[in-house]
């Protein structure tokens, strides 16, 4: 599966809460940006390095900032976050979204991906190239330095080094199992798996997309992660279900919508609906599927997208999601904690039934 | 310039020291390995890791290792090592080249450079390709969690982890700009000079190959880094001398010892020979390397290289040694702790007039 971008979920926030989470944003470019100066003292690298940020960590809808703030205002109460708890709630965000970009722009060269976001993949930009791994790594060495800033001294400041350092061994992990098994995949397409699925979602993009923010604002307000582990269980729940619609609007979204073009079929990608077709296909089924699965021409695409409607996968999916929001909501519901339950709820409702 | 490897330099630690290295960095692998284990559950992926592991990190002659346990050792007095200290010292002499070499499996493919101690570059090697982008960020991702293993709670852990990050940082501005040059130099040579080398040298090789393992050491030592801001300059110019031979031998060098084929001409780079080439030449030299320099048509490389030859660059770099010497010699003598006189003395001595 390609790596499913949040940002582009259903964005809750405003106009004007969008322009203040901006706000923070130059506020901690500008602070990394003088540190390079500092360092590089070369014009021209200072400002590649204003572009490539700009380019990478925004462009999407910043749902990671959100996730934190939203949260962290439910479990501090309303109305109540002062100006300093706000900015500190949308720093641990913006630190998650710039670690997604780092993550994003890596991914999109190991795929040789083409489009994000409604437009070029970093590498893909004239005179870029490869000098995107490098820019990856400055945007992931951007994330300590923003957090020492801010909040060494802190009396979770080391909890907050640990939890960002374990969301990154989490997402290499998946990225290598992804890796590894598509390799396989190639050769024996059988090798693909719901438990494989769901553990490849879970690092990928469950963990670092849904459960770090929510970890980020229970840190913020001094409560202990080791007691919240349903919790954790519950987001990385709702993480799969995103990667799940991540996997579907790969081939039947609306790529004006998504900002993307799906390449899943192509790439021979461990995708929930090539898991799906195996899974309910007879044995004739199954060998169109081993004969035109991974295959870049796009007849074999067309016969594998041909194979999908036959077996209604569109209807499975909408079966699954039917069903895992009745679960999920029973799961949030048995939670003892209101303000936990208001922070699960909106997460999933932010993402329900989504189209981009 | 490429990145110089330090552990090609001229190692000084016999076969018992070098197996009691190795065995410590067998303990730490296993221990990475065990991790990946309860994570991933996939046999294959851990088999990956491994082998990617033993074939980057090791190979070279883990000077980083033996120069970080030399340094605590001169500085806590001769064979008073426990064997806790000797472990705690190696451990992060490791953790500098499993950083290393992270760095160099992603340079290999930005500079797409075919051999590195004597062997292909790990991308280049059959079904690595762009993995070797993923399997780079796993092994920076092993840093953190063996730093978190073994020294979580002692007093110095937040400025060891600190300093890491410093490193890396450093690493990756020194990356961009000679990114940046590179692209400059290639529309106009003359944007190399002197200053420009010595900065990049500074932050792609000295401070983390040189400063940081004695950095390592005082910190173990319990002393306070900023009190040795002297001792930094001087491990930054050995490093900067260090960066230069490096350039030397990519053109003079045999590639029989050095274990990699130069490509510096060829890639257009900031080299320490086109500098010196563009400080002593006349305009009809100027023309010369102006029309030759960065293609790589063989033809071109030998007319720089004769150019080289003509302007007696062999001689200038003689010169360049003997003087950089004198006054290192000069300057480690003016510090006032011998035992620090004795570790800097020690790392020129390893490194001078190094053949590979």
């Amino acid at each position: 599966m390609a790596t499913a971008g949040v940002a582009d979920a259903k964005g809750t926030g405003g106009t004007d809460k969008m322009a203040a989470l901006k706000e923070i944003y130059n506020k901690l470019k500008a602070e990394v940006l003088e540190d390079h100066a500092v360092e590089i003292t070369n014009e021209s690298a200072v400002q590649w390095i204003d572009r490539m940020v700009d380019y990478n960590v925004l462009g999407g809808k910043c749902n990671r900032v959100l996730f934190v703030i939203d949260s962290y205002n439910i479990l501090k109460g309303a109305d109540v976050l002062s100006q300093e708890e706000i900015f500190l709630a949308c720093t641990l965000g913006w630190c998650i979204e710039w670690l997604h970009a780092y993550f994003i722009v890596l991914d999109d060269i190991m795929d040789n991906s083409q489009t994000r976001r409604g437009r070029p993949c970093w590498f893909t930009v004239p005179q870029v190239g490869l000098i995107a791994i490098n820019d990856a790594i400055i945007l992931r060495n951007h994330v300590p330095r923003i957090l020492r800033h801010h909040f060494k001294g802190k009396p979770y400041y080391i909890d907050i080094i640990d939890l960002f350092n374990e969301a990154e061994f989490k997402v290499v992990s998946g990225e290598l199992l992804d890796l590894i098994i598509t390799h396989e995949g190639r050769k024996d397409l059988t090798r693909y798996n719901e438990t494989i699925y769901r553990h490849i979602a879970e690092y990928k993009c469950a963990y670092h997309s849904f459960y770090i923010p929510v970890a980020c604002a229970l840190l913020l307000a001094g409560e202990n992660l080791g007691k919240f582990g349903d919790v954790k269980n519950i987001l990385i729940e709702i993480g799969i279900y995103f990667q799940i619609q991540d996997d579907y609007l790969d081939c039947f979204g609306d790529p004006e919508f998504t900002g993307k073009i799906g390449t899943d079929i192509e790439e021979s990608k461990c995708s929930w609906l090539v898991v799906q077709a195996l899974e309910h296909s007879d044995e004739n089924q199954k060998s169109i599927l081993f004969e035109n699965y991974g295959k870049s021409d796009p007849a074999c695409v067309a016969k594998v997208k041909d194979l999908y409607k036959e077996l209604n996968l569109e209807l499975v999916y909408r079966e699954y999601e039917r069903e895992i929001y009745i679960k999920l909501i029973a799961d949030i519901e048995a939670q003892p904690n209101k303000a936990v339950q208001a922070i699960l709820k909106s997460f999933l409702h932010k993402i329900y039934k989504r189209q981009k």
